[in-house]
C-alpha cells in the first residue's frame, strides 16, 4: 500500500501502557494513518514482567533500560508513560537522541522542568505531542468546530468538573499516588490537567486564577497497619479569568461518591452552548438561541455520524465507541504530524502552558490570593 | 371545622405577588393548616392596577398605601413582596406594628439593613420568615433528611448552580434590575442568594469565601434609543469553605444559554452523593456507596410517594407538582409557626446570615483576596 | 370584570373530584375565562362525608341526591367524578335536563352506554366534555401543533405505554377495580384509554386493533383474610393500524415496577419524531431530520416559554407545572365551548370513539384475531 | 504462554467481517483466551478487494473461493459474514469438513434451511455459535444474573424495541436489503431477531405471537432513473406470550426518526424492573421495590467496575467501552466452548430457535391470527 511505517519505543506499561499499546495495535485497521506505528520494544526495569508485558500487548521486544530506546536505530519515536517523576528525564534525552516524542500528561512535575523539555524539543526539532486524549473524542472534536465556526459567539463561560470517588472512604488504602515526592500534586496534575487542557483548547488562554487544593484525609492506613501522612491535594478547585472575557470554575476531586470518572464540561456563548460528559463520551449536547422560541431546547447529538469528526473511521451511526478510540484518534493525529513534519496539538507547548495553569492553581492556594498565569511566547 | 383563620396583607403584587397568592389561596384547599390564611388586602401604589390585581389573585380587598395594612386589626401578618429597596423599611414597620411578617428574599439591600431588620423583629417579638421557597420542594426536604440521618456521612463537597439566560443576548433592554442603586445587586442577591441558602439548609454555615462578579456586557439600550451603564453583576461565582470541612462551588449567570431556571446542587458526601435540579424538580438523584459494588448508581426517586416530605398532600405517587407548590408547602410551615409561637427556618435569622455571605462574596469580589463571613450569634 | 359566571355541580369527591374542583379553583387566578365557574354544589351519598369534602374544597353546597343538582336552577354544568357504572345513567339524566355536561373518561361502560350518552347530549344540544386531561400538558398541544403543521411530514409510528406499578405485588389487597361488574374493565378502561386519546389526537383514527388482555394474579387477599377473583385484565396490550397508514403498539399496566404514572408516547413521522413522558410532563423532546447533518439529536424543550400553549398563564420558563395543570387548561377550553356554544374537544364523540376502540380490543382479545373498529359517522 | 492458537477463516468483509476482524485482533490484548485465535485468511470473490481486506485488516492470507477454506488444515473455525442468503451452505459444508462454526444471525433464510444447519453441525459434533453479539454487552449479563439470581421475581413483561431511521425518507434509494429473495425479510431478520434474542435470554422461550410487518414505502428509486418494488416488511411489531407467563411488545423499524441504533427493553417483574439502551450500552437501570419506600428509584449503573461481568478485562470504572467490545467477549465465549468441548449460547439451537419465532411472527402478519411457535426439541 505504500505506506511507511514508523518504529515506537514505550517506556512504563501500566494503564497508560496499555491504552497507548492498543491504540498501536488498533490505528492501522481503522485509519490509513501514513507512516504506521510498529511496536518496536517497550522497556521496563523488571526483566519478567515487562517481557510478559510486550508478549501480551503485543511489542516485537522489550528492554530493561530505557536508554536503549534511544540508541535503537529502528525507533523512531519514544513514548513516555512512566510516573510523573521520569517524564522530564526520558524527554529530554528522548529529544537528544533525535527521537520524536510522545508523552503522557503532565509533561513535567513543575514549570521549571516543563520548559527544560520544551527547549530540548524544539532544540532537537523533532516532533512532540502531549497525550490529552480527551480532546480526541469525537464529541469534543464536533464542540471545537462549532465554537471556532461562531456558532455559540462570544464565549461568557465554562465550568469543567472531574469527578472520582475512589479516595471517598478514608480507610482507603495510602498510595504513592498521595506522595507530593513520587507525583507532584494529587488530583490536581491528575485530573485538574485534563480539564485545563480542554479549556485551553475550547475557550483559550487563561490569564489569572483563585484556587482552593483540600486534603479531607490527612493520614491513610498502610498495608503494614501503620498510617501515613497525605501531603497533596483531595481535590482541586479554582475560578479562572480566560484572555477572551469569559469566566471558568474548575473542580477536581476523587471524593465525589458516584462519579466514576466523571470528566464534564458546560460551555455557555452569547448564542448557544454546549454540555459533554465522559460517562457519555459519544454524546453532545447542544442548545441554539437561534432556534425558533418554541423549539429551543439542548438537542443531544450522538457524534457517531459519517460527518462527525472520526465519524466514517470507525462504526455506523448509533454504534458506539468507547474510551480506547480516544486514543487511537491521538496516535493519527501524532502520525499525521510526523508526516507533515510539524507539531500536532496538544504539543509540548500545551504541556507547558497547562503547568502554568497548574502552578498559579497552586500558588493561589497557597496564598490566598488570584494569580495571574505567567506569561509564555 | 374549628380552624383559626389568620388575616393577610401583602404588599407588592408582580411575579412574587402571583406567587403568593396562589399559595394562600390553595393552602387550605391541600392542608388543614391551622390557622389557615384569609387574604384581606394587597397594598400597592397605583389603585387601578392594583385593585385589578386583588380582584384577579382573590384578595378581599386593597390599600393604595402599604402603612395602612399595618393599622388594621384584621390583618395578622404583613407579607412583603415589593423591590428588594423597600423590604427593611416596610418589615421593621411591621415588627413595631406588631405584625407577623413574611418576607421575600433578600432580607435587605445590605448586611446593615439586614441585622436592623432582624433586630426589629426579634425586639417585636414577632413569628418571622424569609421566602426561600426552594427549600420546600419535597426532593430538597428529603435531601435534608438523608443528611440528617447520616446517610451521606461526613460532607466534603457541594457545587450549586443557578443558571439563567435571559440576558445572553447584549442587545436585550435595559431594567432596573442592573441598577445597583435600585436592585442592590444582579444576579448575586437574585439567585446566588437560593444557592446560599440551599447550601447553608443542607451543608451548614460558610465561613469563608472566594468571589468574582464579572460584568460581561456593560451598557445595554433603552427603549427611547440611547443606552444605560449596567453597575450590576451579570454572573457571581464563588468558592467556599464550610464550618463542617467541606468546600463548595458556586455559580450564578443569566448568561447561560439554553438554562431557564438551573437552580442546581450536587452534593457528596462520605457514604454518599445527592443532585438535584429544580427544571426536574420532583426528582432527587441519590447514589449510596453501601449498595452492593455492582449494583451502585445513581437513583433517581420521584419525590411523589405518600412517605415523602408533603407527598401525602397531593397526589398520587408519579403525578407531578410544580414550582407553586414550593411555595405552597412554605406557607404551610409559616402557619404551623405561628400556631405554635415560634419561627419556622428560615426565618430573619437566616436572612441575615445568608447576607452576611452574600457581602463576604462582594469584598472578596473587590478585594481579590477570601474573606471571612462575618460571625453572627 | 363584566365576566359571566356559570354555576357547577359535580357528582363524586375523591380523587378525579379532587382534581377538578382544584381546577375550578384556580381557574380564574390563571385565566381570565368567561364564564367563569362557581363551585355551587358537590353531590354524594354520605352527607357528613360530602359536607365535609364540599368545605374543604370550597364548594359553597352540597347535596346528598345528584337528581338534585339537576333541579337547581344555578347550576348550568354537571361535573361527572364517580365511578364509571354510573357516569351513563347521571350524563343522561343531566342532558336532559339542560345542563352542560363535562364527564371524567371513560364515557360509559360499553359502546352501547356511550352511544346512547352521545345520543342524549346531542338531543339536548347542551355543550359536553369528557376529562381526557393529558391532551392539555402543554408539551401535548406543543406536539400536535407541530404535526399539524407537517413539521413531522407522513407519520409512520407511534408507541404508546401507560405503565404504572400499584398491583406489581400479588399479595395486594382486591379491590372493586378488579370486579368486572364495577369497573367494566382493569387497567384497560382505565389507562388504555387514556393513550388511546392521546393518539386520536395526535395522529388519527385507529382501523382495527389486535389486543391481548393479561390477568397476572387471578385471586387476590381481601381484608377480612379470604380471597376474591379477580376477572379484568391486569395488563392491555394491543397493535394498531391507523387510516393514515401508520402502525401502533400501546401498552398500558398496572406491574411495571419503577413505574408510577408512566404515560409516554413516541411518535415518529417522515421528517422527525416526539418523545413525551407525563412524568416529565413540562418536557417535549423533538427531533427534525431537516437539521444539519452533524447537529442532529433529540431537542429537550422545556414548554415552558410564553410562546408554547398555555405558557403565558403561569409562570416564567423553567419554572414548571404539574398533574394538576393539566385540569385547569382543560376547564378553560371547557369555558370557551360554553361561551362559543360549540362543543370542545374531546367531546362526547370522542369519548364513544375511545371505547370504540377499547371494544374492538377486547374483542381481539377474546378472538385471536385482528378486528376492525367499528366505524362511526 | 503456553496458549494454543486456533486457525480462523472468514467468508465475507463487509461490515460485520469488519467487526469480527477486529474482534479477533483485540481478544489477545484483553482475554488470556486459550486457545486464541489466529487470522489466517478471509475469502471473497473478488480477489484485488478481498487482498486489500485482508492486508487491512490483519488476515494472512486470502481465498477467493471459501471452499478452499476448507479444505486448509491451519484453519479450524469457520466465521460466515456473508449476506444471509448463503449462510446455510456454508455452514453445511463447513459443518461437514468438520469446522468449528461461528455464523452471523440470523442461522438461515427460513426455518427448513436452519434445521439443515442444525442438524449437520450436530451430526459433524462441532462447536457452534451465532453471533448475537447484544448478549454480551456487559450490562445485558448483569441483567442476566440479577433475573437469574431471582432479583426481579417473576417477569410480567418485556417491551422491547429496535429502532432504526435510515429508511424514513421515501426518496431513499433502493437496496438489495428490500428485495426478499436475497435478504429473506427487511426489518424483521435483521433486527427484531436481535430483540427475540435478547429476550429468550432473559426471559426464556415465546409460546405464540401476533405479528404486523407493514411496508409504508412501496417502491424506491434506483440509481439508473427508475424504480424498484420493495417486497419485505419496513417495521416488524409484534406482542409476544412467553413459557413462563410474562407477555411481550416487540417492535422493529427502519423509519424512527432520530433513532440510529435504537435497541432497547424494559422488563417488568414482581420485585423490580431493569431498563437498557444499546446507545448508552454501558449503563443498565435497575430497580428494586424492596428498597425502603422513599429510597426506590431506578438506579443507573455504570457496568465497567471489574465487579461486572467482563469489567476486570478493560479499563477502569467510568472508562467506557463500545460496540466493538460485545463482539470481543462473543469470541472469548466461543473460544471457551472450543476449549471445554461444548456448545457456547447462543448456538445454532438458538439460532434456530429465534428463526422459528421469526417465522410464526410473518405467519401471523399473513394470517392476521395468533399463531404458536413451534415446539422444538
Amino acid at each position: 500500500m505504500g505506506q511507511r511505517s514508523i518504529g515506537i519505543g514505550m517506556v512504563g506499561y501500566k494503564f497508560m501502557g496499555k491504552a497507548h499499546s492498543h491504540a498501536y495495535r488498533d490505528l492501522p485497521f481503522y485509519f490509513d494513518s501514513d507512516p504506521y506505528p510498529v511496536m518496536r520494544a517497550v522497556a521496563g526495569r523488571n526483566a519478567d514482567s515487562v517481557a510478559e508485558a510486550a508478549q501480551r500487548m503485543g511489542w516485537s521486544g522489550y528492554e530493561t533500560d530505557w536508554r536503549r530506546l534511544l540508541e535503537r536505530d529502528d525507533i523512531d519515536v519514544i513514548d513516555i508513560c512512566t510516573p510523573n517523576v521520569n517524564h522530564a528525564e526520558i524527554a529530554i534525552a528522548a529529544a537528544e537522541a533525535g527521537k520524536h516524542i510522545l508523552c503522557e500528561k503532565p509533561l513535567a512535575m513543575n514549570v521549571r522542568e516543563a520548559r527544560r523539555v520544551l527547549e530540548a524539543a524544539r532544540k532537537a526539532g523533532i516532533i512532540h505531542m502531549i497525550c490529552h486524549n480527551y480532546r480526541f473524542a469525537p464529541a469534543v472534536q464536533l464542540a471545537k468546530k462549532l465554537i471556532e465556526e461562531g456558532k455559540l459567539g462570544r464565549i461568557y463561560h465554562i465550568r469543567a468538573t472531574y469527578l472520582q470517588d475512589w479516595l471517598a472512604d478514608p480507610m482507603s488504602p495510602y498510595s504513592w499516588r498521595m506522595s507530593k515526592e513520587v507525583s507532584g500534586s494529587g488530583t490536581h496534575g491528575d485530573l485538574a490537567s485534563h480539564s485545563i487542557d480542554l479549556a485551553r483548547f475550547l475557550v483559550g488562554e487563561i490569564r489569572s486564577v483563585s484556587g482552593l487544593m483540600p486534603t479531607f484525609v490527612k493520614e491513610r492506613p498502610t498495608s503494614d497497619g501503620t498510617t501515613m501522612q497525605v501531603d497533596v491535594d483531595d481535590a482541586s478547585l479554582f475560578m479562572a479569568k480566560f484572555a477572551c472575557g469569559a469566566v471558568g470554575t474548575f473542580e477536581a476531586t476523587r471524593y465525589a461518591r458516584g462519579n466514576r470518572n466523571g470528566n464534564r464540561f458546560e460551555i455557555n456563548g452569547e448564542r448557544g452552548s454546549l454540555r459533554w460528559d465522559m460517562e457519555k463520551m459519544n454524546q453532545l449536547e447542544v442548545y441554539f438561541s437561534d432556534d425558533p422560541a418554541d423549539l429551543q431546547g439542548f438537542r443531544t447529538i450522538s457524534c457517531t455520524e459519517n460527518s462527525h469528526p472520526y465519524g466514517d473511521k470507525y462504526w455506523p451511526a448509533g454504534h458506539i465507541i468507547g474510551y480506547e478510540h480516544t486514543f487511537i484518534n491521538l496516535m493519527h493525529e501524532f502520525s499525521q504530524g510526523i508526516a507533515r513534519g510539524s507539531n500536532p496539538e496538544p504539543n509540548f507547548e500545551d504541556g507547558l502552558r497547562n503547568q502554568l495553569v497548574l502552578e498559579a492553581v497552586e500558588e493561589s492556594n497557597a496564598s490566598g490570593r488570584w494569580i495571574d498565569v505567567e506569561e509564555y511566547e
